[in-house]
């Protein structure tokens, strides 16, 4: 690519360094921003500056927020009794558009996982036990992913504040709906058994 | 996602414009960016402004440079005599890579397509034309893809161009290097067997 200036060759390479985009990928990203009208090109540009510069994390649960404290933190509606805690801010934004809970949430920024150097301590988990000196807290819903890091950050918060007295959940594992029975792995097919319930 | 700020929206949404890219795989890049060093996540919105500042057509040959003129048609080392024509300035990058070709470059910036709007006007086909009355070129290599679009412009163009009584030659079709027989299309085992040559 060296006919070309560095100009484009640098916008290839930014393309090229986020996650999921090959070159080939970069260099057709790239070469659209080059036909594209200025105002729109940088529309993009501005975005990327803007989030950067507004969005932070919420004081009370670490999600991602423009304001000090995030909208659902800031709601008088939602029940402050039940914290669900997640490893990132899109398991929030996942969790908000099903609107099945009204409780508050906590979000880990990670999950423990040895092979990567995340231990507990690179958590928010030290803050979570700070929220937890709140009276009113009543149960912690444990939203950690279903892999061997998620479960792991799990097993570790449920043996750390099973202690405290309040009641810890673990969201349900089993078939998928939709799920087919022959598809479905061990695993999966263990825990359905396990957590079967009347009905 | 209203529970986000119009920051992380907008960021969002500026990704999922691009072509190829979906909103899940917007909203991931997004993330990527929030978690970035600040000065990482810079780069790319520079880049963007950098490309679209300091790109522009080569005035001669149409392909994508930050001079007046590409180093490909200021180079002394290349024939003038022989004109390669291709529909965009990827496809020079991609001829380039293979080392074969030292004329120069003809960009059209497109192919005729009527179903997009696209006709001989909206493409550099004047500017061509006002090349071909240097004396110096003896021959034009048609290397518009070999698609619907592709192929209308190549026949376009060489009604056009035979009567200046310059060689008109186009790339040759066949089967792709390491093709198998068996699984090539009909159109392109005839292009194969219409383009033989004596070993």
């Amino acid at each position: 690519m060296d006919q070309y200036s560095d100009a484009l060759g640098n916008l290839v390479d930014s393309f090229a360094r986020l996650p999921g985009i090959g070159r080939k990928s970069a260099q057709r990203l790239a070469f659209h921003i080059l036909k594209q009208p200025k105002q729109e090109a940088y529309q993009l540009a501005k975005a990327i500056v803007n989030a950067k510069e507004k969005i932070k994390y919420c004081q009370i649960c670490y999600n991602l927020t423009d304001q000090d404290i995030c909208p659902i933190c800031s709601d008088p509606n939602r029940d402050p009794s039940i914290i669900c805690v997640v490893e990132d801010a899109r398991d929030v934004m996942a969790l908000e558009r099903v609107h099945e809970f009204k409780g508050l949430y906590h979000v880990l920024n990670g999950a423990i996982s040895p092979i990567d150097g995340i231990g507990p301590e690179q958590l928010k988990i030290r803050e979570l036990l700070l929220r937890l000196q709140d009276e009113t807290i009543q149960e912690i819903i444990i939203a950690t992913n279903t892999n061997i890091e998620g479960e792991a950050t799990a097993m570790y918060l449920s043996n750390l504040l099973k202690p405290l007295g309040i009641k810890i959940t673990r969201i349900a594992q089993g078939l998928p709906v939709g799920g087919d029975i022959q598809y479905a792995d061990e695993i999966t097919l263990a825990k359905a058994f396990n957590g079967r319930w009347e009905i």
